[in-house]
Order: structure tokens, then C-alpha cells, then sequence
């Protein structure tokens, strides 16, 4: 196990912002309203400050996301982790602009916008956590209240 | 994006087992009795069809274990899903099988054991899943009700 020095704030961010933009799936884990987990990876689109998705509207992240629009959302590895608790607005595919519905599909593989119950879900972080190793626990939290710190 | 021939189920069940024998953290999704979804990763020992686990009793994600023992959890990579429906129970240290303990403490890096507060909990699945990529998404269901299907 590699455990360099804990970053900087600072430096957790870019790195934040660097995976954001290049990674291309995320995990997400919503729970339905009798408090049952569900976790499932879906591709995002980070434009403006939000994670843009887009899922059937009849799958049970979908529903959840229906229900109970908190939810939380890590990017790939368990080793560089990326920690984000948000809250999400379903958003008509006629209300994405055209650049980011384009964007979208070139990242995700995919075009939800010809395609029936395919909704778009934007995802507004309020909180997000970066951590590698142990010695980064301490300062893990880069944005509060959706804000960031640095 | 690799999309290589759809694998058959025999060779799914292989590489699943290996994955679980290999990798070292999975991501644990677990939901408290208020509908919050909760996402960390957790270090796992693959023991006698289970996975154990280990972490401080006061922590969200062990608090909701007590709750409500039904989670999923995913092995890391979104394209190479692992993705499993499991039911936890709490094991205290001094009924972990010694050679559970010891090979548990050399996966995960640190030893619970003589630690306070830092229950193991063995989650039994019941229902696995494998997919790569889209073509894999049929024929993905590994195990049902706990029985392994190949």
C-alpha cells in the first residue's frame, strides 16, 4: 500500500475537479423509503457544478431519486476516494442544453435524448470528501453545505 | 470502450470468485430507517461463501447493519461490476475463526481484534450479479436466493 503525504486541501480539490471531469461512471447509492439500499454505477456529465445523469425512469435509482432526492455518490476507486453527498432535481431532455446533452452522449456512449423514459437527473453536491489512504481521513472535506472550503 | 463477447455464465461465476478472493475493498451502500442512503468502502475477507468485514460500531454504515442487515455492496470497477445483495450479521472478535482473524488482518491492513468498538460483520449473499458492459447485462444473475445458478 502507497501512503504518500496527505495532501493539501487545495490539492485535493484539483484532483477532485481533474476526476470529475475525466472520469466517466459513478457509484450511485440511493435508498428507496423503507430504507432499503440500492447501489448501481451510472455515467455522469460534470457541467456547472452539477453531475448531469440519465436513467430509465421505471429503475429503482430512478425512483428513489423520485422519492428521497438526497443521495450519495463516489467516483471509481476505493483508494482515491471521492466522497459526495447531493441532492437531485429530474430534468426534462428537452430542458438540457444542447452542448450538454451532446456532451453527454459522447461520454456517457450514449443519447438519452430520441429515447423513451430516459430522464436526465441532476445532481447539486452538497458535500464532498477526498481521501486516499489513513494519514488523509483528517481534512477530508473539501465542500460544506455547497460550498467549497478551498 | 471494450465490448468483448458476452462471457457465459460459468466463466462470470470464475472471474467472480476470483475478484472476491483478490480484491481487498469493496463499496459498502447501506440505508437507515429514515430512507438515507449511505456509500463507503470497506475492507473484505472472502471466507467460507462471506464476507467479512470489520468497522468502529459507532460508524453510520455499522449503525445501519444493526438496523437493517440488508445492503448491496460492488467491487470497484464500473465496467467489470461485481454486484451483490447480502444480509450482515454482527460477529464479536472472539468467535472469528483464528485463521479468519489473522488472514482478515493481513488483507485489510490492521487488525480489529484488540481493537475497542470494532465488531466484525459477515454478510452472506444472496444475490450476485456480473457484467462487463451492455452486452453482458442479460445473463447477469449469477445467484438468486442464495443458491449459485452455475
Amino acid at each position: 500500500m502507497t501512503d504518500p503525504a496527505a495532501r493539501p486541501l487545495d490539492v485535493r480539490k484539483q484532483d477532485t475537479l481533474r476526476r470529475l471531469a475525466e472520469d466517466v461512471d459513478a457509484w450511485i447509492a440511493t435508498a428507496s423509503p423503507d430504507g432499503t439500499a440500492h447501489l448501481m454505477p451510472l455515467s455522469f456529465l460534470w457541467t456547472n457544478g452539477t453531475l448531469l445523469m440519465s436513467t430509465t425512469a421505471t429503475n429503482p435509482t430512478a425512483r428513489n431519486f423520485e422519492r428521497n432526492p438526497e443521495f450519495q455518490l463516489t467516483l471509481g476507486h476505493t483508494r482515491d476516494v471521492i466522497h459526495i453527498t447531493a441532492t437531485c432535481e429530474r430534468v426534462d431532455p428537452a430542458d438540457v442544453l444542447p452542448e450538454e446533452g451532446e456532451a453527454f452522449a459522447r461520454k456517457a456512449g450514449f443519447d438519452p435524448r430520441p429515447l423513451k423514459n430516459y430522464p436526465f437527473y441532476r445532481a447539486t453536491p452538497t458535500k464532498i470528501l477526498a481521501w486516499r489512504e489513513v494519514n488523509e481521513l483528517k481534512d477530508r472535506t473539501l465542500m460544506q453545505a455547497g460550498a467549497w472550503l478551498v
